[in-house]
């Protein structure tokens, strides 16, 4: 079985996919400008892209790992999630608060998911 | 393979179950009144109970991640870990602190196992 | 399929192999009086050996977390890093702050990989 690896930076990888499995990053958004409710937004965009590109979806999401900046915005940052996750197919998630790399960076979001 | 969750609420999936292997949530206690003792007794209660519903058990977790919300809690945290867990059948395991979501939540325990 | 536990201590297993995976805990150094980059650079010496022994190296690594104590040493951190991973196999990983057990305990790493 190969290990495919996809969109690899400077030192890791977005996505890699091994025996049916797909694993994301950490992901953060493009845009630390955004408040709490629009870079999660944006980075849970950004997990559907690593999904797609591995052959996945939010559909096949088994397990979320969620690191917030500020538990003050686990409620927002769960109004997003809220109308994301898909309510027939929910994963196992662990959320925790914790200081993230990059100056205004809120929220982190790394995924593992089934390929379809 | 079919992807099967358990104990699904209004976000997530208390476990979820694919390919031989059971992923459980990050849980937390039902009784936030308790101390750490109390809290880590419980959790882990919780995930004996998440694991026998999928099919595993303890002897067969593979992978334990552990929050706790003071790393001075560290030291009665383990004193109810080394009674819960099989020396025979340890798993790799990583702790750190970190603001756990819900107040007064003072341990959160992820596991990752095996089917029986 | 069979699990196999090595290097189990007192209260878990450094690595644990399963259906051609390779876990391992949360590592970390051996001398907590090093710097950043010295504590680095053991720990990933460390995944080197918990991998090697399980049939694995760094090129079959699919996902890594990094806890650092202060994420003011990231950019010392990654330099390692960078110097360690393979530039053509690169895991996902995610990289956090979080408070780590034991007094002067700058970074603790867990991987999973695939064996060869």
């Amino acid at each position: 079985m190969e290990i495919k690896r996809y969109d690899c930076g400077v030192r890791f990888a977005t996505a890699v996919e091994y025996n049916g499995m797909v694993y994301t990053s950490g992901l953060v958004t493009s845009d630390r400008t955004g408040d709490i409710t629009a870079q999660t937004k944006d980075v849970l965009s950004k997990i559907d892209a690593a999904l797609e590109k591995a052959g996945s979806d939010k559909d096949h999401v088994i397990m979320v790992n969620i690191w917030i900046a500020d538990m003050k915005l686990f409620g927002e940052m769960n109004a997003v999630w809220d109308e994301w996750v898909s309510k027939e197919n929910m994963p196992v998630r662990a959320c925790v608060e914790a200081k993230l790399a990059g100056n205004g960076n809120l929220v982190e979001i790394a995924a593992i998911a089934v390929k379809k």
